[in-house]
């Protein structure tokens, strides 16, 4: 037991090490023995935990996205919440966690495109059945209707990842905003929700922050 | 005006059997010696027209989508079809083209991300103007009813490129048949269409072929 914790401490402290030299000198300037130094372990040590460097990134990357998937099942079952304001949670909470972290930047750097490739596909299909489960409930309230739950949230996720990530797509500021109103409308459009009840809800949102 | 011709004529023969190599031995197996062998062309003819073997898939690249696009601009002019069987046609049109080609499946191997990611955000971009005047066309014939023309052709194309990619979600084949339902189903829901107006259209196809 003890010895469990004992390593995942380490691990732990091996990936906020790794995760602070990445976003200070950049992923391709950091080396395995900057981590050694820094962590002050051993290489043999190093290696005990992880394979490579790239192993490491991938590592903070599954890190960063079972912390979302935790906020999500907690939004999930916040019994106080209706389907549509759980939703609304679990998006703002994923703004709220990813795109300002250092290592999701070094994701957008051209050399890390394969890993990113795979984090978007990775917290899509993590989100989706938590997400579904929340339409899935407002089914049942009579607040949403769609013959596709599970298929709508993976539409929507896929093309907000994707449109909003600023290494494929620059969209003026204006753009920008018109594309995030959409996102909002066609996911209570495709939920078939009542009308403004995400809209209104992202102007609230949008006039908060 | 003959000069230029023939530098079109032979840009595109290193293109064509420079496409052929890397379907035959793979992008990575394959050196500029092996395009000049192929070409019979010495090395200083090969560098006035690219910089680098990555530039020639970029072109490679660069030419399907020209392809592409010369394909939506045609349907777009057939005064023939109604706003919504262009674009069907464009969709279908787009599945014969690209998926089966060898560029695209090089795309999809791992070391090829980056331009994989760049071809998605340049078909997207590319296309949007072309599907945007269509569905314009659609809302001035009352066929369509929509307040975001622009970003709802835009998410429609993210999420169908994105989801269905094979490097980067795999489905099971009942999976991608939903999946497949889904994207028209929301299509036709976003742009306001009649019911029916792309998924029997979707069911036509899938019969036909």
């Amino acid at each position: 037991m003890r010895i469990s914790k004992e390593h995942d401490v380490r691990r732990n402290e091996i990936l906020d090490k790794a995760a602070g030299l990445f976003e200070e000198r950049g992923y391709n300037n950091t080396t395995v023995n900057d981590i050694l130094r820094e962590v002050n372990i051993a290489k043999g040590t190093f290696y005990y935990y992880f394979k490579s460097k790239e192993e490491v990134l991938d590592a903070i990357i599954d890190r960063y996205l079972e912390i979302a998937l935790e906020m999500a099942e907690a939004v999930k079952n916040r019994a106080e919440l209706s389907p549509a304001e759980k939703l609304l949670q679990v998006i703002i909470g994923l703004r709220m966690g990813s795109p300002k972290s250092e290592v999701i930047q070094e994701l957008h750097k051209p050399e890390n495109a394969l890993m990113h490739q795979k984090s978007i596909a990775g917290i899509v299909m993590g989100l989706t059945p938590i997400m579904k489960d929340i339409v899935q409930e407002g089914i049942e309230a009579g607040d949403f209707a769609t013959p596709f739950p599970e298929q709508t949230i993976q539409i929507m996720l896929a093309a907000a990842f994707t449109l909003t990530d600023e290494s494929m797509f620059s969209f003026s500021q204006e753009g920008q905003q018109r594309l995030i109103q959409a996102l909002f409308y066609s996911l209570e459009t495709l939920l078939g929700a009542k009308k403004g009840r995400f809209t209104s809800g992202l102007q609230e949102l949008t006039e908060r922050m």
